[in-house]
């Protein structure tokens, strides 16, 4: 007979996916439909509703891709990009320069802001950057770079764009669901996130949203999208009225995901952001009182995810092997050169909790003591 | 509290999702890991070797996309094409032109080989086309046309294609795992296939592999592959020994894919495709003691999906509704210009059973006598 799958059952703290509600994980067992069922396509007009609630927006052009944040990412890009436009992207650790492997792939010409990473952008050098280049067809930058821990402010950013030609990005993967993102309040034009981070589902499915704005450039085009998948056109015929066959969206992730956002307005978004607030502030004084240092700057740094500089007198790779084969937690290694360098320890939707809290710090002070 | 999912149980015996069998939908529930645990990559080595072994190929540029049939497809094409290349499409149904709106979404000059749906294409024919474009990067073919209930002959073609520069592909969507697909035998450059069918799983992953010839083309563009999300040189970085991140894996989609594979590998694959074919071949027969005429030719009709011309006394869209509110039963509508005047019924996977020939016939027979 077929082999049993037997994974271990992990703390899931680092950058995502986290520990999902087990009320999501049953959602996740709803029977399978198919992508045309009446009773699911209703689901994914409540999802639209939701993500609308989640977002802050009132574009009806907002849904979720069938892919990972990633795949957000792309869609975002690939929509509004022709070979040959300028894309200014702020680049302070993986996901700024990820931004900018994408655009480039896509025959974007880009236009790299950087700043320190570990800081946030100073919005006016961001804002002097985009005027010098009016022309730009996008400006984008990552609202909480996950690789670093750092939060980025928006709003000033935003009002300064509103009244350019340029279409304003923002990357809310580790953000949305954990603390504020306002799309319309701060003019944003195009953002994607992910499913399995502060909205509390596996990955998987990558929220996206398009302002009028966005939209009226994807219209301008010369040529269509460069991708079908990805291509907002074809999407938003399956997502409206005419539910015109594009692609199999899969039942499982769309009904974990109206279950994660039922949960979420069950709490209230405001309060969720409070949590995660709370707990993220718990987590960085614990984690100092180790004697750890934290990588992002004070005030600018994230509630839901902490990068920890690993002492320089213990490895930083087996530290984090000893968690997850004597505690079964999984904390992140850094991204590219912060690889064993970093900590990066998550608490997100299920799992940003004070208890948590308490477990990934003590086995931290447990294996800090025995090195 | 949050509002609970009731989503109804269907049969589905449309052209896919499937149900799964219980214990594929008990490893979706295997506990949540990350994209880079150990185990979780363990895992992906296995569904990897098994997805070899369901392709008959050797080529270890082999993997399962992150993304439904259509990310697959596109997968194939963004990898090669370069602007301005050639690409010749057998057209005889609604995939072979969804083939053509991705390549030219690409960039690429599109070549379109019309043949009549209902029927294969004559493979010399094909075969002449690209001779007399030698310069085409691509030949494309759907194995198994869902839109129209069509197996197309493969083996001629494909040894007629492989010693010209021309990258043979081949969308196997449908026929993979319900029937004989033969990657190396056949000489198949590119091809992919989806979860949902006759692999017996939910939707949201997409096998695909590439030939040595087909990474070779890759290899020597001149610029990257317009699409980092499905990029193969980068995803193969994150399948491989590297573990490079790329996106954030779903482990309960890919636990799923592992626990369906595992059953086909206990049925054994050749039993498997038995299996579909005498099940194909049994609702054929009773459909047309029904008095109801099939779309494609006999000798050229999949097993896996049948395509059923609706008689022109009945409203096709009314029985098809009826089938679903009466009887929880899914059949697909005809595709595009089809729409009401073809029912498409599938027998995948864990579905193709001889109790659901009877089942889905039963309920058809009733509702065409009350007409």
């Amino acid at each position: 007979m077929a082999s049993v799958v037997t994974a271990t059952p992990r703390w899931l703290l680092g950058p995502g996916p986290a520990n999902v509600d087990p009320r999501v994980l049953q959602a996740l067992a709803t029977p399978v439909q198919g992508h045309l069922d009446p009773e699911f396509v209703a689901t994914l007009d409540r999802i639209r509703d939701g993500l609308k609630r989640l977002f802050r927006t009132s574009s009806d052009a907002t849904l979720a891709i069938s892919g990972t944040g990633s795949a957000g990412m792309e869609t975002c890009l690939v929509n509004v990009i022709e070979p040959g436009d300028k894309v200014i992207v702020g680049v302070g650790g993986y996901f700024g320069r990820r931004i900018c492997q994408v655009a480039e792939r896509l025959g974007a010409e880009v236009i790299q802001v950087p700043y320190e990473p570990g800081t946030a952008l100073e919005p006016q050098r961001f804002i002097d950057e985009v005027k010098r280049h009016p022309e730009a067809k996008v400006a984008a930058i990552v609202h909480a770079e996950t690789s670093t821990g750092v939060l980025q402010p928006l709003e000033e950013i935003g009002r300064a764009l509103a009244d350019t030609e340029t279409l304003f990005m923002v990357d809310c993967v580790t953000s949305l669901g954990g603390a504020p993102v306002e799309v319309e309040k701060w003019h944003v034009d195009l953002t994607y996130s992910c499913s399995q981070k502060c909205i509390g589902m596996v990955s998987g499915l990558s929220p996206v949203t398009f302002s009028a704005k966005a939209m009226e450039v994807v219209r301008r085009r010369r040529r269509p999208p460069a991708s079908f998948y990805l291509g907002i056109d074809v999407l938003l015929d399956y997502w409206g009225e005419g539910r015109v066959y594009h692609h199999t969206a899969c039942s499982t992730l769309y009904y974990g995901l109206k279950a994660a956002l039922d949960l979420i307005f069950a709490e209230g978004l405001e309060a969720r952001w409070k949590r995660h607030a709370e707990v993220g502030q718990m987590m960085q004084r614990r984690v100092q009182e180790l004697g750890c240092t934290l990588f992002a700057r004070e005030g600018q740094r994230l509630p839901m995810l902490t990068a920890i500089v690993a002492p320089e007198s213990v490895d930083g790779a087996a530290v984090r092997r000893a968690l997850l084969e004597q505690y079964s937690i999984e904390v992140g290694a850094g991204l590219g050169e912060w690889k064993d360098k970093l900590w990066r320890v998550g608490l997100m939707g299920y799992n940003a909790r004070p208890v948590l809290v308490d477990l990934v710090c003590g086995a931290l002070g447990e294996l800090l003591r025995s090195r």
